[in-house]
Protein backbone atom coordinates (compact mmCIF):
# COMPACT_ATOMS: atom_id res chain seq x y z
CA UNK A 1 0.00 0.00 0.00
CA UNK A 2 2.63 2.40 0.13
CA UNK A 3 4.11 1.44 -2.60
CA UNK A 4 1.44 2.60 -4.12
CA UNK A 5 1.07 5.60 -2.63
CA UNK A 6 4.68 6.47 -3.11
CA UNK A 7 4.02 5.75 -7.30
CA UNK A 8 1.53 8.12 -6.72
CA UNK A 9 3.55 10.58 -5.21
CA UNK A 10 6.26 10.13 -7.69
CA UNK A 11 3.61 11.18 -10.22
CA UNK A 12 2.42 14.30 -8.41
CA UNK A 13 6.37 14.79 -8.49
CA UNK A 14 6.69 14.51 -12.33
CA UNK A 15 2.88 16.70 -13.07
CA UNK A 16 4.91 19.31 -10.37
CA UNK A 17 8.20 19.33 -12.26
CA UNK A 18 5.83 19.35 -15.54
CA UNK A 19 4.05 22.76 -14.51
CA UNK A 20 7.35 24.19 -13.50
CA UNK A 21 9.35 23.89 -16.48
CA UNK A 22 5.58 24.37 -18.73
CA UNK A 23 5.18 27.49 -17.07
CA UNK A 24 9.12 28.69 -17.93
CA UNK A 25 8.75 27.56 -21.15
CA UNK A 26 5.58 29.78 -21.26
CA UNK A 27 7.35 32.84 -19.54
CA UNK A 28 10.12 33.02 -21.75
CA UNK A 29 9.04 31.64 -25.19
CA UNK A 30 11.81 28.71 -24.31
CA UNK A 31 10.78 25.91 -27.22
CA UNK A 32 13.18 23.87 -25.77
CA UNK A 33 11.92 23.56 -22.57
CA UNK A 34 8.16 23.69 -24.18
CA UNK A 35 9.76 19.97 -26.34
CA UNK A 36 10.86 18.63 -23.40
CA UNK A 37 7.65 19.06 -21.21
CA UNK A 38 5.95 17.44 -24.56
CA UNK A 39 8.53 14.45 -24.75
CA UNK A 40 8.63 13.41 -20.88
CA UNK A 41 4.53 12.93 -20.82
CA UNK A 42 4.87 9.32 -21.92
CA UNK A 43 6.77 8.53 -18.79
CA UNK A 44 3.37 10.23 -17.14
CA UNK A 45 1.43 7.83 -18.91
CA UNK A 46 3.59 4.60 -18.11
CA UNK A 47 3.71 5.42 -14.52
CA UNK A 48 -0.39 5.54 -14.69
CA UNK A 49 -0.54 2.06 -16.28
CA UNK A 50 2.32 0.84 -13.24
CA UNK A 51 0.27 2.51 -10.70
CA UNK A 52 -3.18 1.13 -11.84
CA UNK A 53 -1.70 -2.60 -12.23
CA UNK A 54 -0.14 -2.13 -8.99
CA UNK A 55 -3.79 -1.24 -7.51
CA UNK A 56 -5.30 -4.01 -9.10
CA UNK A 57 -2.67 -6.42 -7.79
CA UNK A 58 -3.71 -5.66 -4.40
CA UNK A 59 -6.93 -5.99 -4.73
CA UNK A 60 -7.05 -9.22 -6.51
CA UNK A 61 -4.25 -11.14 -4.15
CA UNK A 62 -5.14 -9.58 -1.01
CA UNK A 63 -8.48 -9.16 -0.86
CA UNK A 64 -8.76 -5.95 1.58
CA UNK A 65 -10.71 -4.66 3.77
CA UNK A 66 -12.19 -1.61 4.98
CA UNK A 67 -9.12 0.72 5.65
CA UNK A 68 -6.93 -1.07 2.55
CA UNK A 69 -10.13 -1.47 0.37
CA UNK A 70 -10.79 2.13 0.65
CA UNK A 71 -6.76 3.23 -0.02
CA UNK A 72 -6.94 1.03 -3.05
CA UNK A 73 -10.17 2.85 -4.59
CA UNK A 74 -8.59 6.24 -3.81
CA UNK A 75 -5.48 5.27 -5.56
CA UNK A 76 -7.45 4.65 -8.89
CA UNK A 77 -8.90 8.09 -8.31
CA UNK A 78 -5.94 9.97 -7.83
CA UNK A 79 -4.44 8.66 -10.60
CA UNK A 80 -7.29 9.83 -12.78
CA UNK A 81 -6.24 12.67 -10.88
CA UNK A 82 -2.72 13.43 -11.24
CA UNK A 83 -3.04 11.85 -14.70
CA UNK A 84 -5.24 15.06 -15.70
CA UNK A 85 -2.65 17.19 -14.01
CA UNK A 86 -0.02 15.93 -16.10
CA UNK A 87 -2.33 16.95 -19.13
CA UNK A 88 -2.88 20.19 -18.55
CA UNK A 89 0.85 20.86 -17.87
CA UNK A 90 1.04 19.48 -21.34
CA UNK A 91 -1.37 21.74 -22.29
CA UNK A 92 0.34 24.76 -21.00
CA UNK A 93 3.82 23.65 -22.69
CA UNK A 94 1.47 23.47 -26.80
CA UNK A 95 0.71 26.85 -26.02
CA UNK A 96 4.06 28.13 -25.38
CA UNK A 97 5.68 25.69 -28.33
CA UNK A 98 2.84 27.53 -30.90
CA UNK A 99 3.29 31.02 -29.72
CA UNK A 100 7.28 30.17 -30.27
CA UNK A 101 8.79 32.26 -31.13
CA UNK A 102 6.72 35.45 -30.13
CA UNK A 103 5.54 35.18 -26.24
CA UNK A 104 2.09 33.86 -25.71
CA UNK A 105 1.89 36.18 -23.08
CA UNK A 106 1.45 40.18 -22.96
CA UNK A 107 4.14 41.44 -20.39
CA UNK A 108 0.95 42.87 -17.91
CA UNK A 109 0.53 39.13 -17.23
CA UNK A 110 3.42 37.79 -16.30
CA UNK A 111 3.48 38.22 -13.00
CA UNK A 112 -0.02 36.61 -12.74
CA UNK A 113 0.85 33.28 -14.75
CA UNK A 114 4.99 33.65 -12.64
CA UNK A 115 2.72 33.58 -9.48
CA UNK A 116 0.39 30.88 -10.99
CA UNK A 117 3.60 28.41 -11.61
CA UNK A 118 4.38 28.67 -8.49
CA UNK A 119 1.42 28.19 -6.43
CA UNK A 120 0.83 24.81 -9.06
CA UNK A 121 4.35 23.68 -8.32
CA UNK A 122 3.72 23.93 -4.28
CA UNK A 123 0.10 21.93 -4.51
CA UNK A 124 1.71 19.30 -6.68
CA UNK A 125 4.42 18.83 -4.25
CA UNK A 126 2.13 19.25 -1.38
CA UNK A 127 0.05 16.72 -2.62
CA UNK A 128 3.00 14.24 -3.05
CA UNK A 129 3.82 14.96 0.66
CA UNK A 130 0.33 13.93 2.48
CA UNK A 131 -0.07 11.53 -0.04
CA UNK A 132 3.34 9.91 2.07
CA UNK A 133 2.16 11.40 5.51
CA UNK A 134 -1.46 10.19 5.30
CA UNK A 135 -1.93 12.96 7.42
CA UNK A 136 -5.60 14.23 6.93
CA UNK A 137 -4.74 17.87 8.55
CA UNK A 138 -1.89 18.65 5.95
CA UNK A 139 -4.29 17.05 3.40
CA UNK A 140 -7.29 19.62 4.22
CA UNK A 141 -4.28 22.42 4.03
CA UNK A 142 -3.95 21.96 0.24
CA UNK A 143 -7.46 23.49 -0.10
CA UNK A 144 -5.78 27.44 0.78
CA UNK A 145 -2.99 27.14 -1.86
CA UNK A 146 -5.91 26.43 -4.02
CA UNK A 147 -7.61 29.51 -2.79
CA UNK A 148 -4.56 31.99 -3.80
CA UNK A 149 -4.70 30.12 -6.73
CA UNK A 150 -8.16 31.20 -7.30
CA UNK A 151 -7.76 34.60 -6.28
CA UNK A 152 -5.13 35.17 -8.58
CA UNK A 153 -7.44 33.70 -11.42
CA UNK A 154 -10.06 36.20 -10.49
CA UNK A 155 -7.56 38.70 -11.17
CA UNK A 156 -6.79 38.09 -13.72
CA UNK A 157 -10.02 38.02 -15.76
CA UNK A 158 -10.30 41.89 -14.15
CA UNK A 159 -7.04 42.21 -16.42
CA UNK A 160 -8.48 40.80 -19.34
CA UNK A 161 -11.89 42.89 -19.08
CA UNK A 162 -10.23 46.33 -18.67
CA UNK A 163 -10.54 48.28 -21.15
CA UNK A 164 -7.08 49.12 -21.19
CA UNK A 165 -6.27 45.45 -22.70
CA UNK A 166 -5.02 46.48 -26.14
CA UNK A 167 -3.93 43.06 -26.95
CA UNK A 168 -6.44 41.93 -29.17
CA UNK A 169 -8.98 38.84 -28.77
CA UNK A 170 -6.07 35.86 -29.73
CA UNK A 171 -4.45 37.43 -26.70
CA UNK A 172 -6.94 36.90 -24.58
CA UNK A 173 -8.11 33.71 -25.63
CA UNK A 174 -5.08 32.01 -24.56
CA UNK A 175 -4.93 34.15 -21.48
CA UNK A 176 -8.14 32.61 -20.52
CA UNK A 177 -7.50 28.91 -21.63
CA UNK A 178 -3.70 29.25 -19.69
CA UNK A 179 -6.03 30.37 -16.66
CA UNK A 180 -8.28 27.70 -16.65
CA UNK A 181 -5.20 25.22 -17.03
CA UNK A 182 -3.49 26.70 -13.91
CA UNK A 183 -6.52 26.67 -11.86
CA UNK A 184 -8.37 23.21 -13.15
CA UNK A 185 -3.92 22.01 -12.12
CA UNK A 186 -4.54 22.83 -8.75
CA UNK A 187 -8.17 21.66 -8.19
CA UNK A 188 -6.90 18.38 -9.09
CA UNK A 189 -4.05 18.70 -6.22
CA UNK A 190 -7.14 19.68 -3.98
CA UNK A 191 -9.10 16.43 -4.92
CA UNK A 192 -6.29 14.24 -4.34
CA UNK A 193 -5.77 16.27 -0.78
CA UNK A 194 -9.23 15.24 -0.15
CA UNK A 195 -9.13 11.25 -0.80
CA UNK A 196 -6.06 11.75 1.11
CA UNK A 197 -8.38 12.67 4.03
CA UNK A 198 -10.50 10.12 2.91
CA UNK A 199 -7.76 7.42 2.80
CA UNK A 200 -6.62 7.85 6.54
CA UNK A 201 -9.62 8.64 8.18
CA UNK A 202 -12.63 7.20 6.26
CA UNK A 203 -14.34 10.09 6.21
CA UNK A 204 -14.95 12.82 3.64
CA UNK A 205 -13.41 16.36 4.74
CA UNK A 206 -16.98 17.13 4.90
CA UNK A 207 -17.95 14.34 7.57
CA UNK A 208 -14.48 15.01 9.35
CA UNK A 209 -15.43 18.34 9.94
CA UNK A 210 -19.13 17.25 10.81
CA UNK A 211 -17.46 14.95 13.32
CA UNK A 212 -14.73 17.48 14.99
CA UNK A 213 -17.53 19.92 16.04
CA UNK B 1 -22.92 -4.89 -10.75
CA UNK B 2 -26.13 -4.42 -13.26
CA UNK B 3 -27.52 -2.21 -10.50
CA UNK B 4 -24.27 -0.17 -10.46
CA UNK B 5 -24.18 0.88 -13.59
CA UNK B 6 -27.61 1.38 -13.72
CA UNK B 7 -27.19 4.57 -11.42
CA UNK B 8 -24.42 5.45 -13.43
CA UNK B 9 -26.40 5.41 -16.20
CA UNK B 10 -28.98 7.61 -14.43
CA UNK B 11 -26.37 9.96 -13.35
CA UNK B 12 -25.38 10.05 -17.29
CA UNK B 13 -29.35 11.26 -18.31
CA UNK B 14 -29.15 13.48 -15.40
CA UNK B 15 -26.01 14.87 -16.68
CA UNK B 16 -27.13 15.22 -20.62
CA UNK B 17 -30.47 16.61 -19.14
CA UNK B 18 -28.85 19.19 -17.03
CA UNK B 19 -26.74 20.47 -20.20
CA UNK B 20 -29.55 20.23 -22.58
CA UNK B 21 -31.39 22.61 -20.54
CA UNK B 22 -28.02 24.96 -19.26
CA UNK B 23 -28.02 24.92 -23.71
CA UNK B 24 -31.38 25.99 -23.87
CA UNK B 25 -30.57 28.93 -21.20
CA UNK B 26 -27.64 30.12 -22.90
CA UNK B 27 -28.82 30.47 -26.07
CA UNK B 28 -32.01 32.20 -25.15
CA UNK B 29 -31.44 33.85 -22.08
CA UNK B 30 -33.82 32.26 -19.40
CA UNK B 31 -33.31 32.66 -15.86
CA UNK B 32 -35.63 30.57 -14.94
CA UNK B 33 -33.93 27.09 -17.01
CA UNK B 34 -30.88 28.40 -15.56
CA UNK B 35 -31.61 28.37 -12.00
CA UNK B 36 -33.74 24.63 -12.52
CA UNK B 37 -29.66 23.32 -13.48
CA UNK B 38 -28.51 24.94 -10.67
CA UNK B 39 -30.64 23.73 -8.08
CA UNK B 40 -31.17 20.04 -9.89
CA UNK B 41 -27.15 19.53 -9.43
CA UNK B 42 -27.64 18.58 -6.01
CA UNK B 43 -29.30 15.39 -7.04
CA UNK B 44 -26.24 14.31 -8.76
CA UNK B 45 -24.57 14.42 -5.71
CA UNK B 46 -26.61 12.85 -4.20
CA UNK B 47 -26.21 9.99 -6.76
CA UNK B 48 -22.90 10.00 -6.35
CA UNK B 49 -22.68 9.45 -2.86
CA UNK B 50 -25.02 6.98 -3.50
CA UNK B 51 -22.87 4.92 -6.30
CA UNK B 52 -19.91 5.15 -4.07
CA UNK B 53 -21.86 3.49 -1.57
CA UNK B 54 -22.93 1.03 -3.30
CA UNK B 55 -19.47 -0.02 -5.63
CA UNK B 56 -17.86 -0.37 -1.74
CA UNK B 57 -20.63 -2.58 -0.81
CA UNK B 58 -19.94 -4.77 -3.72
CA UNK B 59 -16.00 -4.69 -3.28
CA UNK B 60 -16.51 -5.41 0.65
CA UNK B 61 -19.35 -7.92 0.70
CA UNK B 62 -18.61 -10.38 -2.53
CA UNK B 63 -15.12 -10.54 -2.63
CA UNK B 64 -15.39 -9.64 -6.67
CA UNK B 65 -12.78 -11.75 -8.82
CA UNK B 66 -11.06 -10.69 -12.04
CA UNK B 67 -14.22 -8.94 -14.10
CA UNK B 68 -16.62 -7.86 -11.45
CA UNK B 69 -12.99 -6.27 -9.92
CA UNK B 70 -12.82 -4.67 -12.95
CA UNK B 71 -16.77 -3.27 -13.62
CA UNK B 72 -16.63 -2.10 -9.39
CA UNK B 73 -13.05 -0.32 -10.03
CA UNK B 74 -14.52 0.92 -13.41
CA UNK B 75 -17.71 2.30 -11.74
CA UNK B 76 -15.61 4.66 -8.95
CA UNK B 77 -13.87 5.92 -12.28
CA UNK B 78 -17.19 6.57 -13.73
CA UNK B 79 -18.60 8.28 -11.27
CA UNK B 80 -15.52 10.63 -11.38
CA UNK B 81 -16.25 11.36 -15.11
CA UNK B 82 -20.09 11.40 -14.79
CA UNK B 83 -19.66 14.10 -11.71
CA UNK B 84 -17.32 16.64 -13.82
CA UNK B 85 -19.79 16.48 -16.55
CA UNK B 86 -22.54 17.64 -14.18
CA UNK B 87 -20.38 19.99 -12.83
CA UNK B 88 -19.44 21.42 -16.80
CA UNK B 89 -23.62 21.58 -17.35
CA UNK B 90 -23.54 23.80 -14.25
CA UNK B 91 -20.87 25.76 -15.33
CA UNK B 92 -22.64 26.68 -18.73
CA UNK B 93 -26.42 27.31 -16.48
CA UNK B 94 -23.81 30.04 -14.78
CA UNK B 95 -22.82 31.73 -17.09
CA UNK B 96 -26.45 31.93 -18.67
CA UNK B 97 -27.26 33.34 -15.29
CA UNK B 98 -24.06 35.69 -14.92
CA UNK B 99 -25.25 37.46 -17.96
CA UNK B 100 -28.79 37.57 -17.75
CA UNK B 101 -30.73 39.32 -19.14
CA UNK B 102 -28.56 39.80 -22.07
CA UNK B 103 -27.29 36.85 -23.93
CA UNK B 104 -23.81 35.56 -23.11
CA UNK B 105 -23.10 34.45 -26.90
CA UNK B 106 -23.15 36.76 -30.01
CA UNK B 107 -25.64 35.80 -32.89
CA UNK B 108 -22.94 34.52 -34.87
CA UNK B 109 -21.87 31.97 -32.59
CA UNK B 110 -25.16 30.94 -31.29
CA UNK B 111 -25.25 28.35 -34.26
CA UNK B 112 -21.64 26.01 -32.94
CA UNK B 113 -23.57 26.24 -29.34
CA UNK B 114 -26.78 24.86 -30.80
CA UNK B 115 -25.19 22.31 -32.20
CA UNK B 116 -22.33 21.16 -29.68
CA UNK B 117 -24.91 20.86 -27.02
CA UNK B 118 -26.81 18.74 -29.13
CA UNK B 119 -23.21 16.51 -29.23
CA UNK B 120 -23.40 16.72 -25.72
CA UNK B 121 -26.56 15.50 -24.87
CA UNK B 122 -26.27 12.45 -27.67
CA UNK B 123 -23.11 11.68 -25.82
CA UNK B 124 -24.52 10.97 -22.34
CA UNK B 125 -26.83 9.26 -23.94
CA UNK B 126 -24.72 7.14 -25.82
CA UNK B 127 -22.48 6.68 -22.64
CA UNK B 128 -25.82 5.56 -21.04
CA UNK B 129 -26.19 2.96 -23.32
CA UNK B 130 -23.41 1.45 -23.04
CA UNK B 131 -23.24 1.47 -19.38
CA UNK B 132 -26.64 -0.52 -20.24
CA UNK B 133 -25.61 -2.65 -22.91
CA UNK B 134 -21.62 -3.26 -22.38
CA UNK B 135 -21.19 -3.16 -25.95
CA UNK B 136 -17.49 -2.39 -26.79
CA UNK B 137 -18.00 -1.30 -29.87
CA UNK B 138 -20.42 0.60 -29.28
CA UNK B 139 -18.47 2.29 -26.77
CA UNK B 140 -15.71 2.62 -29.06
CA UNK B 141 -18.07 4.08 -31.14
CA UNK B 142 -18.66 7.58 -28.71
CA UNK B 143 -15.10 8.43 -29.88
CA UNK B 144 -16.79 9.52 -33.48
CA UNK B 145 -19.42 11.93 -31.83
CA UNK B 146 -16.23 13.88 -30.06
CA UNK B 147 -14.34 14.03 -33.32
CA UNK B 148 -17.45 15.95 -33.91
CA UNK B 149 -17.38 17.93 -31.34
CA UNK B 150 -13.63 19.10 -31.29
CA UNK B 151 -14.35 19.99 -35.18
CA UNK B 152 -17.22 22.59 -33.46
CA UNK B 153 -14.77 23.89 -31.43
CA UNK B 154 -11.89 24.24 -33.39
CA UNK B 155 -14.17 26.41 -36.26
CA UNK B 156 -15.82 28.50 -32.97
CA UNK B 157 -11.55 29.61 -32.59
CA UNK B 158 -11.42 30.74 -35.74
CA UNK B 159 -14.58 32.53 -35.65
CA UNK B 160 -13.41 34.10 -32.36
CA UNK B 161 -10.04 34.86 -33.86
CA UNK B 162 -11.05 36.42 -37.29
CA UNK B 163 -10.48 40.32 -37.52
CA UNK B 164 -14.20 40.52 -38.05
CA UNK B 165 -14.93 39.58 -34.23
CA UNK B 166 -16.62 42.77 -33.17
CA UNK B 167 -18.20 41.77 -29.32
CA UNK B 168 -14.83 42.35 -27.73
CA UNK B 169 -12.68 40.42 -25.15
CA UNK B 170 -15.27 39.94 -22.78
CA UNK B 171 -17.48 38.32 -24.76
CA UNK B 172 -14.91 36.68 -26.20
CA UNK B 173 -13.21 35.12 -23.10
CA UNK B 174 -17.05 33.75 -22.60
CA UNK B 175 -17.08 31.66 -25.68
CA UNK B 176 -13.86 30.99 -25.09
CA UNK B 177 -14.75 28.78 -21.33
CA UNK B 178 -17.82 27.90 -22.74
CA UNK B 179 -16.53 26.16 -25.93
CA UNK B 180 -14.19 24.91 -23.21
CA UNK B 181 -17.13 23.26 -21.05
CA UNK B 182 -18.78 21.18 -23.69
CA UNK B 183 -15.79 20.10 -25.40
CA UNK B 184 -14.77 18.48 -21.82
CA UNK B 185 -18.30 17.09 -21.40
CA UNK B 186 -17.76 15.64 -24.49
CA UNK B 187 -14.55 14.33 -23.55
CA UNK B 188 -15.72 12.72 -20.28
CA UNK B 189 -18.23 10.35 -22.05
CA UNK B 190 -15.50 9.44 -24.09
CA UNK B 191 -13.53 8.47 -21.35
CA UNK B 192 -16.89 6.48 -19.93
CA UNK B 193 -17.12 4.67 -23.11
CA UNK B 194 -13.37 3.84 -22.92
CA UNK B 195 -14.31 2.66 -19.38
CA UNK B 196 -16.81 0.33 -20.18
CA UNK B 197 -14.57 -1.18 -22.87
CA UNK B 198 -12.40 -2.37 -19.92
CA UNK B 199 -15.58 -3.38 -17.94
CA UNK B 200 -16.56 -5.48 -20.99
CA UNK B 201 -13.65 -6.73 -22.47
CA UNK B 202 -10.51 -6.24 -19.73
CA UNK B 203 -8.81 -4.49 -22.15
CA UNK B 204 -7.64 -0.72 -23.06
CA UNK B 205 -9.28 0.24 -26.26
CA UNK B 206 -5.78 0.11 -27.36
CA UNK B 207 -4.97 -3.36 -26.57
CA UNK B 208 -8.43 -4.02 -28.25
CA UNK B 209 -7.40 -2.72 -31.27
CA UNK B 210 -4.14 -4.56 -31.29
CA UNK B 211 -6.06 -7.68 -30.53
CA UNK B 212 -8.08 -7.45 -33.44
CA UNK B 213 -5.65 -7.30 -36.04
Amino acid sequence: MAALNAVLGEMCELAGQAMASATQALLQADLSVAEQVIGDHDRMAELSVRAEEQSFALLALQAPVAGDLRSIVSGFQIVADVDRMGALALHVAKVARRRHPAKALPEEVNGYFAEMGRLAVQLARNAREVLNSQDPQDALALQEDDDAMDDLHRHLFTVLMDREWTHGVAAAVDVTLLGRYYERFADHAVLIGRRVVFQATGKTPEQLAEAGR
